[in-house]
C-alpha cells in the first residue's frame, strides 16, 4: 500500500509529466496520455473507429495537429501553438493564408474581464478554425497582413479510451470515471487521471476486495457515450455505486454533486464521509451538473453515480482558461480528493447489515468490553458500542446507523470488529 | 377565442346586470339569474321539488318574495326591501302587522362595529322573519308604532340549478362549480358566475379539449349536496380535477385553499399556477374552508377540487354585508381570476408524462436545438431543454418535472413542442 | 375513583414510607417494599432463584446487609451504614478489618465538586467492597487506623419482583414498568413506584377498562430482563403500547423519551399529551435513554414503549446522590406526572377509527347540534365538529384527528359522544 503522505507528491508529480500534451477527444494526445498512465497500472487502451454509432451520437474524426501559428508581416509568430496549445481552437480544420487584421479578428477569441487568461474553446461538431488568446495580446495587433496556418488533419481514425477492471470476490462492481480529453489544463482536467490512477494503485494493492472495480479514462461525453452504449447491460446488472471523478486538485473546497434523484448508495456514502470528515463542503443540486454524470445518470441509464469534487467546474474564475495551470492544484488538494474518495471506497467495502444475536442488552462486562474504570472517553466508547447495537437489528446498514447516531462510519470499525470477535452480532 | 383585454370588462357588466337580482337558495331570482347565464352558454336548467333528499338534507320550500318595508307612524317606508333586497333576512316567512319599535327590535340585525353596512342573514332551515339594516339607520329609530310587512311566500316549489357539459376527447372530466345563491353582493357572490361563465364560453370555442368539462352554477351547500347526490357516482368516475370558484372579484390577493388532504391533481396545478404567477398568494389550510369543498372534499365524495380565489372569503371586511358591492370587483380583478384557473385548465389539458426516447443526452446541435451562437439567453433555453430531458424519464408529468426544474409549465411548452418535433420524446 | 386532590399527597406519603428501606437489585430491601405496595393493590411477588438465565444474563447471588460502618481509634463511627444506607457500596463483600487511612482510601467514593452529597455507588457484577461519603467528611478524616466492618451477605438466593395484571374487556395489553432497586433515593427512584401503585388503583376502580394492564415493579436492568425472558412471546402478541416510568416526582420539567425508532402508538400518546398539556416538555432523543427502555425497545424485543418523566434521570443534579432525598420530590410533583400518565391511558381507551355515515356534511341544525344562537365559543364548538367530521373518514383514529385539527383530545370527547348519540359516526 503506497505511503500516503507521499501520494499527494506522486499524483502532482503524474500531472506535470501529463501537463504539455495536447489532448482532445480523438488524437494522439489521448494515446500518449493514456499511455503514461499504463505505465502505472495496467491500463487496456481501446479504440473506436470514427463513424461508430453511440446511442444518438457518431464517432467523430479524428484530431491531430502539428504546429499553429498567426505571423505579422515582420515574420513574427505573434501566436503560437508551440507556446501554450490552448491558442488553437479544439478541432481546428487546417488554413494556410494571409489575411488583414479584420478577417482574422472573426477567428479570435478572448476573454475581456480576464485579460491575461487564453480562453479554452472547441467546436466538435461544426467546421470551424480559430485561434484563442489573452485580451491583452488582442488588443496589441496591429492593422497590417497576418498570415495564418493550422497544420492539422480531420481524418478517418478512432476515438481511444483506457479501461481498467480489478477483479473481486463478487461481481458487483464500483464505477470509477474520469476524463483525459482536455489540453494543458491541471485542476480540469488533470487532477481526475491522476487521483484516479493512485487510487487504481491502491485497489490493485489491497488484500481482498468485496467488490470488483470498473475504472475507465475516457474523453467526455462522446466517450462517456460510447462506453456506455459497449458496457450498459452489464454495468446496470453490476454496479452499486460509482464516481465521476473531476476538478479534484485544487484546496480551495469539497464539493459534492448528487445523481438524478439524489437517493443512491453513492450519494450516501459521498454524503456520510463529506459530512463528518469536511462538514463545511458545497453541496449542489444534479441541475447544475455539467459533466459526465450528464450521461450516467441519464433516464434509462441510471447508474448510481454522484460526484465528489474540491471546486466545481464553472465556479472556480480559471475554468477553462490558461490559468487553470500547474499552480492552480497541489499535493495537498490532489492528497484530500484521494483520502476522501479511498473513504468512500472502504466504506462501500465494509457497509454491510448487522443484527444483535441476543434479546437484551448483552452483557459486555462479562466480556471485557465495559471499562473496569470510568473515564469520559471509556464512556463514549461504551456508550457508541450501545448505540450501535441498539440499531444493529438487521434492517440497518452501517450507513443507516452512522446517520441514526450520529458517529463517523470509521469510528464504527473497531466496534465492529469488537462485536464480531465477542461473537455477539451477524 | 374572445380577446382576453376585453374579458375582464364582459364579466363585470354580467356581474352589473345580475346585481339587482333578489336570490337565495331557492325561487324565481336563481332562474332569473340563470336565464342570463343562458343568453351566453347554452346552460340547463334544472329543477329539484321541495321535500327531495339529498344525503342528509331535504330541499326546502321555494322562497319568494315581493316587497317588504317597515313604516313608521307617518308612513315613511324606513326600512325597504325594494332599496336593497339585503334589508329582509333571508327565507323570511310573511307577515304584516303593527309593532312598537322595542317588539320589532328582537328582529332586527345591524353590525354595531359597522355602522353603514347592511349584513346579510338567512335562516333557512328555522321559520324566522327579520330586517337588516345598518346599524346608524337602526340608532335613527324612534320610539313609536310601525307597521312590519313582508310579502313573501314559502311553498312547495322547487330548487334550481344550471349545468353545462361541454364534451372533450375523453370521459375524464374537470369540474367547475360556483354559486348563484347571494342576493345583491358583488364578490360573494355574483363574481363567480361571471367567471365561469366566461370560462365556459373560451371552452366551448377551444378547438379540442382532451377533457369533458362539467360546470354547475348551484345554490351553496344544499345545491351542491343535491347536485352531488344525483351525479356522484359518475363524478368519482371521471373527475380528474375540479375547482369551487367563488370570491374572484376584487385586486387585493390571491388564496389557495386546498382540498381534505391537499395532495390531489386540483391542488398540484393551483400551487403550480399561483407559486410561477403570483409567488405572494395566501396559502390558507382546509381547516379554514367555508364554501361548498366542504361538501364536495367530505369523506366518501372525495372529489379532487381546490379553491383558487382572490380574497377569500371571510377574510376581508366588506364580506356578508351591503359594502359587498360593485365597487369592489372590478374588470382587473375578475381579469386576474380568469387567467389563473385559465393557466389551470391548460395546464391540465397538456398535463402528461413523457419518456426521452434515446439512451444519454440527445445531440441538439445536429438538429438544430443547440445554439451557434452562445448568449446567456440561448443557455438558459439549452439549460432547461437538458434538464426537461433529465426528467423525462415517463415517471414524472409536466407538473412533476416543473417542481424538479423550477420552471414555470408555460415555459415549458416550446420544449415539448420542439422536442416531439424532434421526435427525441414520447 | 381517589379523589385526584388527594392523590399527591397518597404518593408522597407512600414514598416516604419506603425511603428508609435499603434496595438493590436483589435482597429483603425489595421484598419488603413490594410487600409495602401489596397493601395498596393486589400485587404478586415473584422470585427468581440466583443463576437463572435471563437473555445474555444470569441472575447474580442474592445481596443483604445488617450493618456497615467504618470506627476510628477513638471508636467513633465517621461512616455509619445506619445513618444513611447509601454510605455502602451497593453489592459489597463482607469485611471486619483494621487498615490505615491510606489504604481505606482505595475504597472511599465521594464527589469533589459536590462536596456535600453521598454518591451512589454499586458494584453488581464485580466483587469488590466501598464506603461512599460526602467529600467534606472524606476530607476531615485523620491519619490512623480505621476499623472496617461490613456485615453482609452474598449468597445463593433470589431475584424479587412484583406484578399486576388487570384484565380488561380485551387481551390486548397496557404495559407500565418502574424499578425497586435502588436505596433511599427520592425521585430515582421511588417517585415511581408511588405514581405506578396509584395508577392501578385508579385503574382499579374503573367500571371498564377495553385493556388488559400488565403492571410490573422489577429491579433496573437484570429485572427487566428476566421478565422479558419469561414473558416475552405473550407481550409482544398483546402489548399495543407501554410506559416505562421513572423520575416522576418532581416539579421542575415535562420529559419525553421516545421508542427506538419513535413511531410507536406509546409515542404518538405521549407527545400527544405532553404537547397539549406541556407545551413546553423537554424531547429526549433515544441516544440519551438510561432506564429499562435499554431492554424494552431493543432489537427483537421491540416493544412499543416511551417515557414520561419529569426532569430526567442524569440531568438533574442531585441525581444518584444523597441529595436526592425527599425534599426534591412533592404531591404536586407526582399528581403532574400521574395525571399525564392518565390522560395517555384515558386516550388509549378510548382512541379508535370513525367514520362519518351519510355522504357531504351532516344537517347538525335538525338534531339540535348547531346552536341557534351565534356565539364565537359556540362557533368554534360547530367548527371542531365539523373538522372533527371532516377527517373522520376511517381512516384517522383520534390522534390523527388531533394532529390534523390541531385540537387536544381530551376535547374531542364530548364531540364523539355527540356525534355517536345522533348516529352520525360509527
Amino acid at each position: 500500500m503506497p505511503d500516503t503522505t507521499m501520494t499527494g507528491e506522486a499524483m502532482y508529480r503524474l500531472a506535470e509529466e501529463l501537463f504539455p500534451i495536447c489532448r482532445s477527444i480523438t488524437g494522439e494526445g489521448v494515446r500518449q496520455t493514456l499511455k503514461i498512465i499504463q505505465e502505472h497500472i495496467p491500463l487496456k487502451i481501446k479504440e473506436v473507429p470514427s463513424g461508430s454509432s453511440a446511442f444518438d451520437w457518431t464517432v467523430p474524426n479524428e484530431w491531430n495537429i502539428v504546429e499553429a501559428y498567426v505571423e505579422d508581416q515582420e515574420g513574427n509568430k505573434v501566436i503560437d501553438f508551440k507556446k501554450n496549445n490552448l491558442h488553437v481552437v479544439g478541432y481546428s480544420v487546417p488554413i494556410d493564408q494571409v489575411m488583414s487584421l479584420q478577417e482574422l479578428q472573426q477567428h479570435l477569441y478572448s476573454i475581456e474581464s480576464m485579460p491575461e487568461a487564453i480562453p479554452y474553446v472547441t467546436s466538435y461538431y461544426k467546421e470551424r478554425w480559430g485561434f484563442c488568446l489573452s485580451h491583452q495580446l488582442r488588443l496589441s495587433l496591429k492593422e497590417g497582413q497576418y498570415r495564418v496556418c493550422i497544420n492539422s488533419s480531420l481524418t478517418q481514425g478512432s476515438l481511444t479510451y483506457g479501461e481498467l477492471i480489478i477483479p473481486g470476490e463478487t461481481e458487483k462492481e464500483i464505477f470509477l470515471s474520469t476524463y483525459v480529453c482536455h489540453p494543458s489544463m491541471a485542476n480540469n482536467e488533470l487532477s481526475g487521471p491522476a487521483v484516479v490512477t493512485y487510487l487504481a494503485k491502491w485497489l490493485l494493492e489491497l488484500p481482498r476486495r468485496k467488490y470488483t472495480y470498473r475504472i475507465v479514462f475516457v474523453p467526455e461525453t462522446i466517450g462517456s457515450l460510447v462506453y456506455l452504449s459497449k458496457n450498459l447491460k452489464e454495468m446496470k446488472k453490476n454496479v452499486v455505486a460509482g464516481f465521476n471523478i473531476s476538478c479534484v486538485g485544487d484546496e480551495r473546497a469539497y464539493s459534492f454533486l448528487p445523481s438524478r434523484y439524489g437517493n443512491t448508495l453513492a450519494d450516501r456514502v459521498a454524503l456520510n464521509v463529506l459530512t463528518h470528515k469536511h462538514p463545511e463542503f458545497v453541496r449542489y443540486s444534479y441541475l447544475e451538473r455539467g459533466s459526465d454524470e450528464r450521461q450516467y445518470c441519464s433516464p434509462g441509464v441510471d447508474l448510481p453515480m454522484a460526484s465528489i469534487m474540491r471546486t466545481k467546474y464553472g465556479v472556480y474564475p480559471e475554468y477553462h482558461t490558461s490559468l487553470d495551470d500547474l499552480s492552480l492544484i497541489s499535493p495537498a488538494g490532489l492528497q484530500g480528493s484521494f483520502d476522501v474518495l479511498k473513504d468512500c471506497i472502504k466504506l462501500l467495502e465494509i457497509n454491510r447489515k448487522y443484527r444483535i444475536k441476543c434479546l437484551g442488552e448483552p452483557q459486555l462486562g462479562r466480556r471485557g468490553l465495559y471499562p473496569t474504570i470510568s473515564t469520559r472517553e471509556s464512556g463514549n466508547t461504551v456508550r457508541n458500542m450501545m448505540n450501535f447495537i441498539a440499531y444493529a437489528d438487521g434492517s440497518n446498514d452501517l450507513l443507516d446507523i452512522s446517520e441514526i447516531i450520529g458517529l463517523p462510519v470509521d469510528q464504527m470499525y473497531p466496534i465492529v470488529d469488537a462485536l464480531l470477535k465477542a461473537d455477539l452480532i451477524e
